[in-house]
């Protein structure tokens, strides 16, 4: 490989930003452009929190200068289609661009889902796009109910981010629980106590039948069980499907899941072409079979191993734990690999680890929250494969800790005796820290 | 193993209080004995904060009706002495107890510099007994000047707890930097700025040459460069030793830091005598060899190791990292394993991983603080030996983290392409997690 080598980057979100600046980390010469859309490109998991608390399109952008100041090309263009035998990519201006390897992070796009209605105006998706996201943050300024249809977790945080400005909020949810594909019910159960504890109205196991507008504007919602909401704006948020139109012309292989197949080192069918993040096929750690997950932190991390890979590094990825965090109010909820349910489901024969405690020590500490782990455990190998954790703002970063743990595939024991550091103002007790303290409840039963 | 055996736990301070509720977890029917000389015992790592922040004794003790629902004895006595052979322990009261097995947890004490003046009233030792807390605690209403002798980590905490009431408050510490026997450089003037900045007068590279009074009471400190410091009160922090008397009467086999030497399963040189927490001896998980680190995590650690090992299980210690967190107003800061210094005096060949980010993304949201992570690896071996953090609320569970990394040996690549979480409010931005990022900037100088 030339380290003059011409790299091209299609999509300028959250992979594609990070691809480009950490193949720069590895490779000062490379040639790096970065080819997207959109004129401003946003911080994918910050969108909601535009609505509520940042309150401004322009503080949730990815700073563009980072790749100016990194000698980053950026060419703000659409990419219509890629001639992999001549290597080259055809931009809308009619362009023509040369490339030695090729990244396609296009990402995903909101489905849309077939509800009469859904084209009125006032009727939102959280789109990856600045303008578009801004036309949703000025009709916010005039409007008191909202409607969310989708309580999975980028539903509840819109949810959340509208209540916090005072609007009457209401979550429309199909399954029986809101967060139901990320958490076991008591968890899920937690959220919707803690939405409802701030005045967000929570509906499950409830359709929408029907968005009403009237003069082509929406007016509320109409649910199968007769209802009838009353909504300035609608938020449609039930799930993303990988944008793969230029993969699927390119003739590249789609996987089962509809995104574009990678091999574990992020390859395409092509091997000059790499797919990461949402628009890739992700393969579970359990089973290695194709999962539907598709999250930023997923994102950054493919990405990441394409830019090794891109630069001399041959870096395997060891296939999707599928680790996140999300926040409501106070309530931080965090999850890494598989719930007791989807353990269940995937056939594992399972072992709980509960425990409760507080996220600092004494309780009598000010601020102190209230912790919750619970730990799934294989009883075959004896190893942990995954874990939820309710609490304060340590939620994230012990959900990390049981990511690793899996991904190390730990035993019962290594759990329950890992070298742990406390402290009064910044964790659980030593007795207690909530990730060895289930482990133990586990042993306890084994 | 009878299940009725009778287990006798001298000392109930963390590691004794630990031990018994743990064997509890593990076997209902064994009988658990806890003597203790203290009538309450205290959560050892809240003992600064009774100071500041919880302004009351009784809010950090032990809670001993845990003891109670779970059928333990607390006999609150001396052990005068062990008798292996016959297999009992002689109380202060003259009665004698039998033991099946023998679990020694009798701490450390304060140690006491030969300094003139020492004795003098109003100079305090971090002591673990309520009484004499709780007259620290009444001294400190009438006093103005209070100088900490020691600028570990004990005596930063104690001395931003002591400033938090607004006293006048000074760390003398001997060495070139607070907190230098845990922190690189670079950590330590992070903590002496930030010290400085809530108004804690720090010197350093000095010492204490006379403790000076009148009418039996302290009334200042003379440093060596001759300073004399006014102080109402003097709160020594130089270290602890740990308390093996009993063990050195009976005979037990004494380490080369003076803690009871044990074996990898936490036993003593009497198979039937196990000792754990500050008074047994730590030996590095690095080196093998003995390590002077004593902190209530390990000692948690170790005797849940032996209420195990007494409970069926065959649990190995596989040594000491060291992971530990304090704080210091909103900063916290974290170490797992070796500093850069620690490493390359033990003479291992250094690669580190730098990384500065936010721990909320992006920057703007609110309470953002900045999180600065350090990774030591070992180039011969590319694993991870250790690890730095300087952040907000966040930090100690990083450093668990690196010390989960640190105990599974993962490699730089595995640091670097581990898999996490993120969320707006919780964590670093996906490109930044400050563990992933700074061994991504060690593979970049590999």
């Amino acid at each position: 490989m030339s380290s003059k080598q011409h790299i091209v980057i299609v999509g300028g979100s959250t992979a594609g930003f990070i691809c480009a600046l950490t193949i720069r980390r590895y490779n000062k010469d490379a040639r790096i452009t970065v080819v997207r859309r959109e004129k401003k490109a946003l911080i994918t998991c910050g969108i909601p929190y535009i609505f509520g608390t940042l309150l401004d399109v322009e503080k949730d952008l990815l700073p563009d200068k980072l790749l100016v100041s990194e000698s980053i090309e950026l060419l703000i263009e659409e990419v219509k289609s890629i001639n992999r035998s001549e290597k080259t990519v055809l931009l809308s201006n009619g362009r023509k661009i040369n490339y030695d390897k090729l990244v396609l992070t296009t990402g995903s796009i909101p489905v849309k889902p077939p509800i009469p209605g859904i084209d009125l105006e006032n009727v939102f998706f959280a789109r990856k796009d600045a303008e578009y996201l801004q036309q949703l943050l000025t009709a916010l300024e005039k409007a008191k109910d909202v409607v969310v249809i989708g309580g999975g977790f980028v539903g509840v945080e819109f949810a959340e981010q509208f209540r916090k400005r005072g609007l009457n909020v209401t979550i429309v949810e199909m399954l029986p629980r809101c967060l139901q594909l990320n958490f076991d019910e008591e968890y899920c159960v937690m959220a919707e106590e803690k939405l409802r504890k701030i005045g967000v109205r929570v509906i499950t196991n409830e359709k929408v039948e029907e968005i009403i507008g009237s003069g082509g504007r929406v007016e509320g919602v109409k649910l199968a069980g007769g209802e009838r909401l009353k909504a300035d704006i609608v938020l449609v948020a039930v799930g993303v499907r990988p944008e793969i139109t230029l993969a699927r012309e390119a003739q590249l292989k789609i996987g089962e899941m509809g995104g574009v197949w990678v091999n574990e080192y992020m390859q395409t069918s092509d091997e000059d072409i790499f797919a990461a993040g949402d628009c890739a096929e992700k393969f579970s750690f359990f089973t290695g079979k194709p999962v539907n997950l598709r999250l930023a932190s997923i994102a950054a991390r493919e990405t990441k191993i394409v830019a090794a890979n891109l630069s001399g590094f041959r870096i395997k990825n060891s296939g999707t734990i599928g680790c996140f965090a999300t926040a409501i109010d106070d309530l931080g909820l965090g999850v890494a690999g598989l719930t007791e349910k989807a353990a269940k489901d995937a056939g594992f024969n399972v072992l709980l680890g509960l425990a409760t405690t507080t996220d600092k020590h004494p309780g009598a500490m000010p601020s102190t929250k209230n912790l919750r782990v619970k730990l799934i455990f294989d009883r075959s190998t004896k190893t942990i494969i995954g874990g939820e954790v309710a609490g304060g703002p340590t939620t994230a970063e012990l959900a990390n800790i049981i990511s690793t743990m899996i991904e190390k595939r730990m035993t019962i024991e290594e759990v329950a005796f890992f070298q742990y550091g406390t402290h009064p103002a910044l964790t659980a007790s030593p007795r207690t820290h909530p990730i060895a303290y289930a482990a133990e409840d586990a042993l306890s039963r084994l």
